[in-house]
């Protein structure tokens, strides 16, 4: 059962959690190759007792290997997985390099491990805010079909790499201090500040986060005429990202009746404590594994019945990336 | 035409944004009177070159007062709002305790100015995040009726008092300083975290700050069947808030046109840099009296051309609260 796995990437904030995730879970592995770019070859990472020195992600780097998790960037996955693959591994890749490639299955346990079976060489892992939304609406959408979806979202600067999550604390203790605010990692300030999401805006003015949203949900549910609008917001949040998600279902659906839906459904933590305002917050998903989901009610905007609203809040890291990446690769296993 | 105005509640961030707009504004005033409770009363406020003593907020305090500016809270405008009515002056209220009653005007001199002829001594100012709603979909609904609003908040410290704001100040140096998070003004930690808003929440799981949003629009657009769902969330953002706002229209009508729109309405800055990726950020609005809207596109999520996405930032403490107060006391002078 245990396999030879390598790490592509392994330096950067969600490379280093691929490691957590894979301790935590006790991942059956009997290799493990840290790989990463030039900037980062040659450092040593402790991982379970054991010292390993990161090597140069090149085309020679997966003899042997049986699953690489990648997530050294698109340009590095559209590079280097293609080897991976010529050399016999399978790949679960975290970048937006495959993901919408027909041939390319695009998986989150909860909601499509069946399609798992049917890659090629590459499992795409989706996009962050994909992911923390789709865990808790596809139990819903199972029952009940979804028809049309209106999300804001609160995202954190990990979703920007570990430099972002810096950036936010240099840029938090420069504005405390009253000194000038450096930008590197993000285009704008992100301490004590919130902006667009800051991809590429496309010609109908939805940005590449955006519209990632709409196609791999669309992708992983099967429906391709699923309509889905979204809001993309960077927040000055660490490493948990949150949703505010309006439902049209087919039917009308009482809060009790997904409150009972999501109680059942795996990865999810209700968190609706609406006597003691408590309420998901991505403070308390930091470092979790499970979406914390709440304020669940009827959207009174509808004479229907057929809206909810949720709030929604998950690990960007953690779920978000790593350990749904991780999660593909124990049903390789 | 110079009257004799009063500030009640004078210490805190709104009273002291009153004096700010005042000033900025040239408000013609021939007296001001510095009114706050027991423990602001005694303290000095210098004042367009003048020192003031802050006077003990009382049922005496109104004589010769043509204007009076209240943000004290709910529970003191109740109180004291009447003495005031009394005594011959017409009250400009900051705070809930008047705005759903029906002889009371609820307005935005953008929106409904014609409303405030209706008083009988008191106008009441609407909610800041209300407030920053509604100016920019105003124009749109009178050209093409909002049928539904589906609207998500990012709202700063300032919102909830001086005292939050210094709160998300100190969280935030304790934070970086690793030392435990003290809670005194807001219920949960704000700094690098954010949580659905902490007013009460009602029946139909909505929060006292959302279902404001829903009655005072509905209010001041004379629309009582207005569909509105809001989800209403507090960030670490100092003093601008920002909405995302998706709108169901009566007929359709394109970006273009709504751009077009809101470019010759009064109190909106259009900023919408689908290049250069630069729209609204509540840094940009703070201290500024425009609404900033952006993200300004057609919802993909609907066929029909009905369905409009904005994302709008506002500065809270002066347009979503002490500069509507002052534009409301310039339409009785």
């Amino acid at each position: 059962m245990a396999k030879s796995i390598a790490v592509a990437g392994v330096t950067g904030a969600v490379g280093q959690e691929f490691l957590k995730v894979l301790a935590d879970r006790n991942f059956p592995f009997s290799k493990i190759k840290m790989l990463a770019s030039e900037r980062s070859a040659g450092k040593t990472i402790e991982f379970k007792g054991k010292t390993y020195t990161v090597e140069l992600l090149s085309e020679d780097s997966f003899e042997d290997v049986d699953i690489a998790l990648f997530s050294a960037g698109g340009a590095r996955s559209k590079q280097f997985a293609p080897a991976a693959v010529a050399a016999g591994a399978v790949v679960v890749d975290n970048s937006s390099a495959f993901r919408m490639d027909p041939d390319t299955p695009l998986v989150v346990p909860e909601v499509n491990p069946e399609d798992v079976t049917q890659h090629k060489g590459i499992i795409a892992n989706p996009n962050c805010s994909t992911i923390i939304m789709v865990v808790p609406i596809w139990p819903i959408h199972k029952v009940n079909p979804i028809k049309r979806i209106v999300v804001s979202t609160y995202q954190a600067a990990s979703g920007a790499g570990a430099k972002a999550m810096q950036e936010l604390i240099d840029q938090s203790r420069d504005v405390l201090d009253e000194r000038e605010v450096r930008k590197e990692a993000l285009p704008h300030q992100i301490a004590f500040n919130l902006f667009s999401h800051n991809s590429d805006i496309g010609p109908e003015g939805y940005c590449e986060e955006e519209m990632k949203m709409v196609h791999e949900t669309r992708k992983m549910f099967h429906c391709p005429q699923l309509a889905i609008t979204a809001t993309t917001i960077r927040v000055p949040v660490l490493r948990a990202h949150s949703e505010a998600i309006n439902l049209e279902l087919t039917n009308p659906m009482s809060p009790d009746e997904v409150r009972e839906i999501l109680s059942k459904a795996p990865g999810i933590k209700i968190v609706d404590d609406r006597q003691g305002n408590y309420f998901p917050m991505p403070l308390d998903a930091s470092g979790k594994d499970d979406m914390l989901v709440g304020r669940i009610r009827q959207d009174i905007s509808r004479s229907d019945g057929r809206g909810i609203d949720l709030f929604v809040s998950g690990d960007q890291l953690r779920k978000g990336a790593a350990l749904n990446a991780v999660q593909i690769a124990e049903l390789l296993v």
